[in-house]
């Protein structure tokens, strides 16, 4: 299976510029000295996510006259705003499928960017963005299988290197696995002695459990959203997983405690509002350290929508 | 009286770059598009405030055989924390000398860095400030009465007009006017259309009353001291004024009510904890649209330091 070039994500980062925000690396003062952490804040990209950067360069990779036709996308959180807002930009129509019991908020959110909203049953979701996408000619596009997808991601991965090329550490979180692929391409092509160490929660460990298996185990999807992760529910593809068997140096877990505990932490010493699934990178390094390699660290933080109501909960 | 000049804040800009975080500008897709926004979200600096830049410019200017006596600084607050935060970077004894009704975890958080506190009655705190440097041959570095102080908080103007050279309006506070003179003072240098306005808490609009009358109305420090944004508790200088009044295009107020529901609105919609005297620009930006010029704004979210159980009230 061919995975993707870092030069594939250095013509990506030209793609997005003009969409996502170059977000900086944020040193933490409070963190371990031996240990010295930086944070690298998605959370503040347009629509509070990473996913905006592979969404820009999905919809840049589309031929021009076929853009007209619109976009496609399946999805209940930030990748669905991040094609929506990505398409507003480029003046492209978007229609987002959304199973039937998504928070009205985020498909308000949605629609706010200006894109229709059909909501199904979850099982019908992938096959009816499919079908829609095939009776408009429009193009699907996928929260992670893909490598436009993938090497939008790889971007962060691009900057981080870029801003710390004696980086010697990168946590990133494992969903679906677009981000920790194009994180881990450019991080390993560019500082050839970083470790790129995935995080999951440990009640969506199914990415963990494919590494230490040597192939893909399959959790059920009941199972898979257990965690208050909401963003890490998914599972990754065979095009996704084979960039983390090769790329990753290893996956760690963090459990439900400590992500909400790094919720609470990241807003209080860094400012920053991270989701539950935007905070276990960090929660690894402050809590897996003995897991993980010692020295300079940089941890992704993906994503930052949640309810006032949920993060003034986890401040209490 | 002599202003600084961009040359100052071009000199600083170098610098503080090993120390400061070079912010980016985030866009936000919620704000009226006639008025396009963008934050400037200096609450991401290590201490979570501007103040940062400042200190570490007026560090950065003490001669190297003088540093070993030390730096003295005087606050309560950001200023503080800024202090010590670049005094240990320097490898300089820091001495902070607060009042005696400064909360606990202010303190704990100015110790961590490993300054000396002195903790004495409020009216003393300037005098005994004086009095240490001169026993000690320590330099004093006040909060915003110093041109060094202005330059190194003018980078930030420097840095909107490198993002956004076609900026058309730029919020920013106003408490003691260090932040204000110094990024007026770029913006008006680089961006020479661009207009710059002030922005106050009603219950500490001093230096809205003050450019209002032509010249400096005094308020009782009883007074300044109602607001919530306890940071925008002090009045310019006469070197502070000095700038405001040559280079502000003009001062807007905000009321408690439109503060307060700006660090929600900040949370939720930009992903970033502000403490109200960061959240003030924002607020002008939403609230006083009236007596604000239109066009593309940038409003500068100067600090994040607020304790989680007031971001969770705030939060509501």
């Amino acid at each position: 299976m061919d995975l993707i070039t870092v030069e594939e994500i250095i013509a990506a980062a030209e793609r997005v510029a003009d969409t996502a925000v170059r977000t900086p690396l944020l040193p933490c003062h409070w963190a371990d000295p031996d240990r010295p952490l930086w944070l690298k804040p998605e959370n503040l990209q347009p629509i509070g996510a990473f996913k905006v950067r592979g969404a820009a360069n999905a919809m840049a990779r589309i031929p021009e006259d076929v853009r007209p036709r619109g976009v496609v996308a399946y999805s209940s959180g930030n990748h669905a705003q991040a094609v929506a807002y990505v398409a507003k930009r480029f003046g492209v129509p978007a229609t987002i499928v959304v199973e039937e019991n998504t928070p009205a908020m985020k498909i308000e959110a949605t629609r706010e960017h200006g894109a229709e909203v059909v909501i199904v049953p979850i099982t019908e979701r992938e096959v009816v963005a499919e079908r829609l996408a095939a009776e408009r000619g429009a193009t699907l596009i996928p929260p992670f299988d893909h490598p436009d997808v993938i090497a939008g991601q790889g971007t962060a991965g691009l900057e981080i290197a870029a801003d710390l090329p004696s980086v010697e550490l990168v946590l990133v979180p494992v969903s679906g696995g677009g981000l920790a692929s194009g994180v881990a391409t450019a991080i390993k092509a560019r500082c050839p002695g970083a470790r790129v160490f995935g995080v999951e929660p440990e009640l969506a460990g199914d990415a963990a459990a494919s590494l230490a298996a040597g192939q893909q185990v399959h959790w059920p999807a009941t199972d898979r959203t257990r965690t208050i992760a909401d963003g890490l529910r998914a599972e990754p593809s065979e095009l996704t997983f084979a960039h983390l068997r090769k790329l990753l140096d290893g996956i760690v877990t963090v459990s439900e405690d400590e992500i909400r505990s790094t919720v609470a932490l990241l807003a209080h010493r860094a400012r920053l509002v991270a989701e539950p699934s935007g905070a276990v990178a960090t929660a690894a390094y402050l809590h897996r350290a003995a897991d993980l390699p010692r020295g300079r660290t940089v941890a992704v933080v993906s994503g930052g929508n949640l309810q006032p109501a949920d993060l003034a909960n986890l401040l209490g």
